[in-house]
């Protein structure tokens, strides 16, 4: 392995990592709170700096929002037709929450019983580290990166990324790369990591309906009267059959379907029916009947509704007719549905499903697609090799059932498939008390990172 | 006839009675307001005193709530057999609301425009006044009431009457009656007065669903988990068909369809369509297609919900399933629907569209049965003739689309049907700001009073 001078110099400098991670992880760069401006451009110029110390040009760049961190190594002199590689990462961190239940301060990361316990240990801190130590280690050992490496660093996943896309749409020629590496996972519940090479998609609604400019008594008007409520109850069942089907027109059209090697790999990952019922405490599951709930869950389009309100909630009784109603309502989606076709047919089912006796409007909320990268490309092989060699067993190749929008993003605009991992314990408490990263995840993960990189250098040694 | 005596007193005398109803008025008997508790005993005392100075046996009795004020004439010494009249009222007031809407004070009631603005000068204190000024007119021409006349004010109407059917029940055999008379509606819009001979009766519900001890990430369990609004919205729309009528078995066994004369009372009453358009507001009606607006408003059985609320409705988006969903959803029913039976059979109904995937529980908040009086009794032929005389119109034969409860409880418990009329001005702003009382419905009213008391010692004479 051409890396083993970059790999011994980390082991022999492991803790100056760790107090480097600490020092990252003592800043409360808390995106989501304006007062904390100042340390979120501290967090940002701390970053910049490492990298610039680990010989990459680096950059603090601005945005409507917190700023973004780039890099770019450069081409390696002995390989300049190399692939580039571009890291992800994110810098900011979720808030505290109750920090009475914390047993240590949040933002005074303390080392116990091998792990750094602080807020954005393991989300993402922790796991951008392992990029940091490996580049530096490399540095320390005289080499530049086997391949070019670019790195992207936003201070805003924890807000929802409000302005990524069109930074990196801004900065396309400058990110421009073969592949993206994302290490904001965690290694799946039993300790095994995972490559995650499908995430499924969002359309997301508000659908509100009025009826009379203000609440009517029921009893002078009941039955004459479209009940914005009642109709609520009305258009949202009409979208859905008894067994979770959707019954909006053209749904299912571009639905992709497993195939019988995804069937197996989810087999492998996927939690089964009594462990889904144990972990969400539902008296019983419920869905299509066709499928298991494990693909229902990451490889099946839903219809859930978030939230509505309507009328009188408070205790006890009001008789009244509701002047409006309104209800939250989103789909996940699947590859290759089309989240525009999915919104406008959505639109046009409620308006459907209306009567001309209230007036309905739909809002959308959000929207994003389903993502699913080659399971054959010489990355993910790089990246699954260097998992096993790292934590000792072959990665799962696994489905995420929740959406993450970088990933369609980086490929509609880059044109860049993503391989995306992650080093953190499963229960590591990311977003709440307690959050924690190991160091035994920082070694191996750095090792994972070296090794990626140097795989990538030569793409063929994984075929 | 009998009673001209006493009606050429009270038109005497009438300044003394806009004096005593300010004196009413002044009193702020707010029911609901704990703090008024004192106002609401001395304005009981005021009105037994009001009663005892008429010649009648007043006291003032106490309730688990508000005291409730009775009295009684006794039987007419040269007509021992005459039928006894209870009259109904009640001298607790809605609180004032936004004290900057009214133009004069709610509690310093100030006569101009022929009436006086008070709150409570409406509901119930003005229309009440009409009793004490025809009972005390009598006194004064040295009279005894052509029939017995007892007495009941409650203290409690603008709260639900809570504490009123367990009243009635201990105090049956003091309130044994033959009519009660009900003075606490309004004239028809236009200012026709009507009788009321008709009410819908109550059946209110709460529905919980219960999926998931608390919200889960709708992308990691979307499509294997029921989701507590989805269906929610499936067992609510399997209530009710697309045309608003009720789904539930056995729902319409019992109801009692109009006769032809009762369908052109409606149509002589009811608002037209577009008139009711106009006074609600909505784009358009709605209901079962069979019925007119004006029956499905009076004469049919609704279903409608009164509000729900489930998972996140703030601002934007949040992507969870709901650990729980609740709606409040209530029934007006019409006679001779057994409001037990309705109740049963809607838990059924719920119980039967729910899958195993949620935990449903049903609370019922009130029950209350429709209540419809005979239309050919001589008491209404009494106060038709009453008020046909008084206002020199013919009142219309109406249905009410909201719930009386006092109506099926007199019924019950006292065996007695009720003659319910109201003298107030449609537009009287009862519950509002600057509600009135005119002092022309005053006259008119008390001399329906004296003319329906008179008329029923003799009832023959009204065949």
């Amino acid at each position: 392995m051409t890396i083993d001078d970059a790999a011994g110099l980390f082991e022999r400098d492991f803790e100056s990592y760790v107090k480097a991670l600490t020092t990252f992880l003592s800043i409360p760069s808390l995106s989501a709170r304006p007062e904390h401006a100042d340390d979120m451009a501290r967090c940002a110029a701390w970053l910049r700096d490492r990298l610039t110390a680990a010989g990459l040009e680096a950059d603090v760049l601005p945005t409507a929002g917190h700023p973004v961190v780039v890099a770019d190594s450069g081409p390696p002199e002995e390989n300049p037709d190399a692939p580039t590689i571009l890291l992800y990462g994110h810098y900011d961190v979720q808030p505290p929450g109750d920090e009475t239940l914390w047993h240590t301060s949040p933002f005074e990361p303390t080392v116990r019983d091998g792990a750094v316990f602080a807020r954005g240990s393991a989300d993402n801190k922790g796991q951008l580290m392992t990029h940091l130590a490996a580049l530096a280690s490399l540095h320390d050992a005289g080499r530049r990166p086997p391949v070019r490496v670019k790195c992207l660093y936003e201070g805003e996943e924890e807000v929802g990324s409000p302005n990524l896309p069109d930074f990196v749409c801004a900065q396309a020629d400058r990110l421009a790369c073969d592949a993206v590496l994302v290490t904001d996972a965690s290694r799946l519940s039993g300790g095994r990591p995972a490559l995650f090479y499908a995430s499924r998609g969002l359309v997301y609604k508000e659908i509100t309906l009025e009826g009379p400019p203000h609440d009517l008594h029921s009893g002078h008007y009941g039955g004459a009267v479209g009940n914005p409520a009642n109709l609520m109850a009305r258009i949202v069942a009409s979208l859905q059959d008894d067994a979770g089907r959707v019954r909006i027109p053209g749904f299912y059209k571009d639905v992709r379907r497993l195939t019988a090697v995804q069937r197996r790999w989810l087999g492998e990952t996927a939690p089964s029916d009594a462990e889904l019922i144990e972990e969400t405490g539902v008296p019983a599951l419920w869905g299509e009947s066709r499928y298991s709930s494990a693909q229902r869950c990451t490889a099946r389009p839903t219809l859930d509704v978030n939230g509505w309100l309507a009328g009188y909630t408070g205790a006890g009784a009001a008789t009244i007719i509701p002047a409006r109603a309104s209800a939250k309502v989103s789909m996940r989606l699947v590859p290759d549905q089309d989240p525009r076709a999915v919104s406008d047919a959505f639109d046009a089912a409620v308006r459907a499903a209306c009567p001309p006796a209230v007036r309905a409007s739909v809002r959308t909320l959000s929207t994003c697609a389903a993502y699913q990268s080659p399971t054959d490309s010489p990355f993910l092989r790089a990246a699954a090799a260097a998992l096993a060699t790292a934590y000792g067993v072959r990665p799962a190749l696994a489905r995420e059932g929740g959406t993450w929008p970088i990933l369609p993003m980086f490929k509609q605009v880059l044109g860049a498939d993503s391989v995306v991992t992650g080093f953190a314990d499963p229960h590591a408490n990311a977003h709440g008390p307690n959050e924690f990263f190991s160091l035994d995840d920082l070694k191996r993960g750095t090792r994972t990172v070296l090794a990626f990189l140097d795989h990538c250098a030569t793409p063929s040694a994984m075929k």
